[in-house]
């Protein structure tokens, strides 16, 4: 399972508030808290500060860099500000989030996978849009396999992301996220799945539990990674309760090691 | 969705106590909060009063039934026992718990499913034992649904129960029955898959914790009925949640009434 912590995003106004002072200390405990909580990756966006992005993202990789020698997952709509936060990691695989099928957006993507050897997150969509359905989705996938692939990206290097759009729009919007993981993990069993969450519950109280849910109903499917936030302690409860009865937790040892730490006394 | 409240079963102390003593006002009260809480049917279960079973379950069948008008489960390893509460029925379909593949059991079970018109759980174990694969509970599958079949049963009135075992004891316990599930789903789309869940936790701690994850995983895979406390607002919360995710909610209106009566307010 990867998880990838996503708080250190610029969208966030705690973040934005912290990145606009250049607060490092702030930054830095926050990238801590998530690599103590057992986030595997820390993922930077910020591309809210389209002026300035550039040196932004390479302050925030240098200052966190300073506090865990974490690997990185580099976010941002501009392909410029990714590269320039790849030429500064340090420690591991880097990921950057993300490649599409859109034309554009792969052209500028692939070099830079191909240059750091990095982990790529592919989202299942293209210059026609949205996917609805499982197959529209698997329709993307096969394109992307095939040619991040062909281009010598090693299978395990890809993380299929299925996209998830909001239960409150389409009542099918989860049933096929759920085909989709299943579909790809028969079509290509050596491949990750990774999602983002928050999207499934939007328009809908309660947003927590659901992306909770959610979660343990792709864990089902075969879903690998998630980017989320590893300070909801229930949230990371449940990842671990999930391996075990998946059998995927030899001895359920990483599941009584989160109840000794207490992460079900709350 | 079929939930079955599993409060009267004289194995538990409370409600052994307020047996022994005919205490029919306690009896009562716990077969209306749980049909308030949502239980479709409400389950009957005094394999313990051996010496007087039958006349106990006469009892206990009225008393529930001067309480609430919903439809009984009704559960004994004594087909005599069974038998005496079915007469006793007014409200609904009854439903039998349990018939299995073993012969002396089917053969004392069978003409009473056929007699009372009744749904039946339908354990995956014949008298080679406890299965352990999903395969292996597949062939019981098969056998069962050939014979009540072709006995006449309705395939809607089966209710499958693929046999939870401790994730404690075997790592793959939990996926068994997922498969288990999936394979039935697959196999006979109209026939309908229950369980008890607390059998998956046995031996570790946070049991409620993992019995609720488990079903949220089974649900994922199609399992439509459950044998559980529907007292737990926890669980009934990620019943309807769950329900919203897998499109099995139109619109979200159950997920939003649970909701508004404060569900998961806790």
């Amino acid at each position: 399972m990867l998880i990838v912590g996503e708080l250190i995003n610029t969208s966030r106004k705690q973040i934005n508030e912290l990145v606009e002072a250049r607060d490092a200390a702030g930054i830095k405990k926050i990238a801590l808290d998530q690599f103590e909580a057992g986030a595997n990756y820390i993922d930077i966006n910020c591309g809210t500060q389209v002026f300035d992005e550039i040196e932004t993202m390479e302050w925030l990789v240098n200052t966190v860099q300073e506090a865990v020698q974490a690997p990185l997952c580099l976010d941002s709509p501009n392909p410029k500000a990714i590269e320039a936060g790849l030429a500064l990691v340090k420690y591991g695989q880097p990921m950057i989030n993300s490649i599409t099928g859109e034309k554009e957006r792969y052209e500028q993507i692939l070099p830079l996978v191909l240059k750091y050897q990095a982990k790529i997150v592919a989202l299942c969509m293209d210059d026609h849009g949205m996917p609805e359905t499982g197959e529209d989705r698997m329709k993307v996938a096969r394109a992307l396999y095939k040619g991040l692939t062909e281009a010598g990206v090693p299978e395990e290097d890809i993380y299929f992301d299925p996209l998830v759009k909001p239960v409150s729009v389409s009542n099918n919007a989860g049933i096929e996220v759920l085909d989709t993981v299943r579909l790809i993990t028969e079509e290509f069993p050596r491949v990750h799945k990774i999602c983002g969450l928050s999207n499934i519950s939007y328009g809908l109280p309660n947003r927590k539990i659901l992306n909770r849910l959610f979660t343990v109903l792709t864990m089902g499917m075969g879903m690998d990674g998630y980017i989320f936030n590893p300070l909801d302690k229930t949230m990371m409860g449940f990842v671990y309760g999930t391996q075990a009865l998946l059998g995927k937790d030899k001895f359920c040892m990483g599941y009584l090691t989160a109840h000794r730490k207490g992460m079900y006394a709350e």
